[in-house]
């Protein structure tokens, strides 16, 4: 199969990454707005063939992978409708699914059913394509959100692929992906982010993250994700994630007033509900 | 050395095991107020005799390791004061220090001398003894915050004895030791906590919380930590951890209304400062 990739980054290189090893490619054009992208995906072999715009990606592929930031989406998509070849499937692997839907209705014309939405529930905070993993998406779900103009045969294409880079793939409804992945994934990356820039921004940061242990390790992990990229999802998800948002400081007002008066049994009624669903979570197995 | 262990927990049972290894221990007695911890503890060899009481615990012993959760430190303190030799030495591992140092002017008398506070920078979020392992002090640091009344031969046992369990032992001030594990530690595990709480509160929770990935384990991991050992954490240090958490509301409520306002720019800047100092947090030698 004819590949362009668009948005030369970790995630995008790493599904191409798969999709070589498992003889799906045969052959692949990249574009990025970065050169230094397209050199290191060029030098490794990943892709065959550096464009200097997207339409000149798109000319000629069977298959166009969008794999830019999701605020830039309805710009690429815009560039892409004129340039794609009549029966061309594209596939986006942004993580909000709503606007991405909205951004390729508003500009892919006719193609628009031939347009896939999908987002891979597999990631890692190095940003980049060096970072690229053929193994990333190996037993991790990609959710699709196709809609009742998308077609039957675009949408086997897609799960066909994301099947053969090792995936199990599901579908669901736009509104209720971005619902439930404000919840469980973008709110926690602003709060990561954000507990990172408080401390950075008391006296004495330095000294102060000089004593973070494995605690602050592993809940700050995703704080050192692609800026850019989040601030994209953020903006792209902000009904579903402005109300999270809203709903968790209205928890945390509830937990600043039993702090600031040392009430116990609050703190340990909510701190007992998260452990006992966390540890369920972890081992549902588990009976404690 | 002749111990007392009072709190036969994970971290307590961890530095008993790690003292044992090194060939610290001639004899060792454990009391918990939960039996099944000490059948435990007795059956695995890491205590030689089980106490009814703190006071029979602590009766000969030479060195007597206070590992509760920092809530029950006074009344641990205050039955110990009677019961110990005239020379034995007393260290607690609680995760403030403040509070604890107080509860042990007020309860300890003369042997307050004898008394040195000190958190080891370890841990993991499965509590119980039965989750001990000996090596889980190797290479990290233990804080210990004695005061002017803190005697130097106390000092040096308790130094030598962290020291055997391969930790790094250094000095801080309680109340400087109180301010950072606020901004480091206690307001992260708050944090994680009330995302999982927050979640499990809301419509179809067990189906969102089904689409946790990697950053969301990771994000929540110390979510699964002891409820009571967090809640006595919390209202222990309240001033300083109050103080954190109004801050970090602060940066939230400007996070709100740039996610309301789609404000990218303001998301962006707050997610690179976070992302910069991650980045060099984990790699120092990182310039990037």
């Amino acid at each position: 199969m004819r590949i362009a990739l668009i948005g030369v980054g970790m995630i995008g290189g790493s599904l191409l990454a798969a999709w070589r090893q498992a003889g799906a490619v045969t052959a692949a054009t990249g574009y990025d707005i970065d050169p230094k992208a397209l050199s290191l995906a060029a030098a490794g072999g990943l892709i065959d063939r550096s464009a200097t715009s997207v339409a000149q990606a798109a000319a000629g592929a069977e298959l166009v992978l969008v794999a830019t930031p999701v605020g830039s989406m309805r710009e690429v998509f815009t560039q892409l409708a004129p340039a794609l070849a009549a029966d061309a499937v594209l596939v986006d692997v942004g993580s909000t699914k709503g606007d991405v839907l909205d951004d390729a209705r508003a500009t892919l014309g006719v193609a628009f059913a031939r347009f896939v939405p999908a987002h891979p529930i597999a990631g890692k905070e190095r940003p980049g394509v060096e970072h690229a993993d053929a193994r990333l998406f190996a037993g991790k779900r990609v959710v699709l959100t196709p809609t009742a103009e998308t077609s039957a045969a675009a949408l086997a294409t897609v799960e066909g692929l994301f099947a053969r880079a090792g995936a199990r793939v599901e579908r669901m409804d736009a509104g209720e992906h971005d619902r439930i992945f404000a919840a469980v994934s973008h709110l926690p990356h602003l709060l990561s982010f954000a507990l990172v820039a408080a401390i950075g921004s008391e006296p004495e940061a330095q000294r102060k993250l000089g004593y973070g242990g494995a605690g602050f390790r592993d809940f700050t992990r995703i704080a050192a994700s692609s800026p850019v990229m989040w601030r994209d999802i953020c903006v792209a998800n902000r009904a579903a994630l402005g109300e999270e948002l809203r709903g968790y400081r209205a928890l945390l007002d509830r937990l600043q007033r039993a702090v600031d008066d040392g009430d116990g049994a609050t703190l340990q009624q909510i701190f007992e509900l998260a452990a006992r669903l966390r540890r369920q979570w972890a081992n549902p197995a588990d009976a404690r």
